[in-house]
């Protein structure tokens, strides 16, 4: 039997996208092989490989002047590699709201000029700071904007000027409408809300492609862009399961459909925690993440025994991050309602029991 | 029904393999989710990513002073991150034997000084070249031990002192038995003879995994070897076939019982060719791979109408690579030899007929 998993990456699945996996597996159609056999120089791998990027395309809203590249590595190798080639005068901004942006910092500071414009470690993070001192001659503003471990989000963005933004997006892409124009790259480790681990999708300004900078040719987005995603073989089944993902993204209505349900979702658990007297959100009511909840009862123990009865009874991976603590419940595209219900339900039940 | 893939890579996977991934798809055991939704610090998907480490280490040999990583990025990644890791004195030499070997050799010109000690281009790779005249003071040895497009591979292995010896084994991994003491790094993509792409093998003697040169600690070997190739997030989906790939490997008798396979899959193919009137073979017999046996009828025109007629008979891509032309079976493990009877049988007839 199948149960809620709440897990923070690599995430649920929606159930029609894994029941037609199952089903392809051993013959897709009529190649007489299956995805993960296929050339990815023969037309019935690209048709797959192409129907993905324009499904992110249409459903992101990606204007013309932007390239989709899927690369591999997860947002920590984009880390490196949004310095490598975005450094011309040596210089960027930073905005530090977490763990991965902190590790975003840190790998930036190996390569050029990296300088924290704003955090909110101060808080544990609990808040998105407020941001102004954009450097002019920095050559780009990095930020992260959902945050998976404390359960924050930007709900507006920073002004930058001409200085590119660069968002971290691994949690929250596709989950609410953005307007793409107003970033010159966004990255995301596709295992959260766009599909299995092992895909990083990178959409980038198509002036940013430029880069004279020497470092290897394979670390250049344009190495990429330049051949469609297809320099080298890429994770080709993982694409045709990000497909399969977004088709069913699409089947809800797009981003706008999603946003409506994912917007509902978090209200249901938020209300509860607003309303609890045993459970709290550890996050700002302002900067709250809609698909990262994190809270606690305020008691190491508690929140043990609540992760692990929770598992037993069908609601999987509520412990907070090892780094972090509390619980946290992921609420991805992919989490049914159902789930939301389930959960508030289990967590009523405790306080009675608890509180 | 399943036809006969003989395509370089994305290539065949093992049939009980793909079954079982099937079964298991929608819910793996008492998980209540698919392998794809695991959290990668869940003891469920520690188990998988353990044992298919444990059983390359089993399969292959690999004696306890070695770590076996799994990365991202293919070979490509790997021609730019071993001078990266392994640059001392920042020297190099390289042995030239292949499209895929030039592209090593080029990526690491880029980043030490790279010298072609070894090649031969002059008869378009038929060949693996004599090589002698290994610089004392280079950091390591690059070969490709097996070469995709042309066919060949080596048989013997360089003498190189100290010197550590590195080898791009993508296409011949576990097809034959191989000494690991004898290299100080091996490399593969998945894709051929592992499992699916998205994941890439490294074998490193650990004196090799110091590195102090300033390159982001992602692309650090020790990053890797320090977390059990855990730092972010695996492709766990992929991790997972692998595994599953290599379970079915261990049943055929491991790498000697493959070998033996291997060995008498190709000698049917070259026997064929040798006594053919209308193919012949292009590698030099001495050097001839038994995983990319290539060949053409000497007619450009003919070897298309070849292919052509072969995939309609359900004998799938066996075009030659764009840049090379001629023919080519990729026959790698999961290939079974009903695969090479049904290929000589459909040669033997087309050459009846146009011969």
């Amino acid at each position: 039997m199948r149960i809620y998993n709440f897990s923070a990456g690599p995430a649920t699945i929606p159930v029609k996208a894994l029941e037609q996996a199952s089903r392809e597996m051993v013959e897709f159609g009529d190649a007489g092989m299956s995805v993960m056999e296929m050339s990815h120089r023969t037309k019935a791998y690209e048709d797959i490989h192409n129907a993905a990027l324009d499904l992110l395309r249409e459903l992101l809203n990606v204007p013309s002047n932007y390239k989709i590249l899927f690369l591999q590595g997860g947002a920590s190798q984009q880390f490196a590699m949004v310095p490598m080639n975005l450094k011309r005068r040596g210089k960027a901004d930073y905005v530090v709201t977490g763990e991965w942006a902190t590790r975003a910092y840190k790998e930036g500071a190996g390569i050029l000029d990296a300088k924290v414009i704003a955090s909110s470690e101060d808080r544990k993070f609990a808040y998105i700071p407020e941001i102004s001192g954009v450097s002019a001659d920095a050559d780009f503003v990095h930020i992260c904007s959902n945050n998976t471990m404390c359960g924050t989000r930007f709900t507006a963005l920073p002004e930058t000027g001409d200085v590119p933004l660069v968002a971290d997006m691994s949690s929250n892409i596709l989950s609410e409408a953005i307007d793409v124009s107003k970033y010159g790259l966004i990255y995301a480790g596709a295992q959260k809300n766009i599909g299995p681990a092992g895909v990083t999708m990178v959409i980038i300004r198509e002036d940013l492609l430029e880069c004279t900078n020497q470092i290897p040719s394979f670390f250049k987005y344009k190495t990429h862009a330049d051949t469609n995603s297809m320099f080298n073989t890429p994770p080709t089944y993982t694409i045709y399961m990000t497909k399969l993902c977004l088709e069913w993204l699409k089947e809800q209505g797009g981003v706008a459909g999603i946003q409506k349900i994912n917007e509902a979702k978090a209200q249901l658990l938020y209300d509860f925690l607003d309303s609890s007297s045993l459970f709290k959100g550890l996050a700002d009511k302002t900067h709250r993440s809609l698909m990262n909840v994190t809270y606690t009862t305020g008691d190491e123990s508690k929140d043990a025994q609540f992760a692990k009865q929770a598992a037993a009874a069908g609601l999987a991976n509520l412990g907070g991050h090892r780094i972090v603590g509390g619980l946290r419940a992921s609420i991805y595209n992919a989490m049914p309602i159902e789930g939301i219900h389930a959960l508030v339900n289990f967590m009523s039940k405790f306080e009675e029991e608890y509180k």
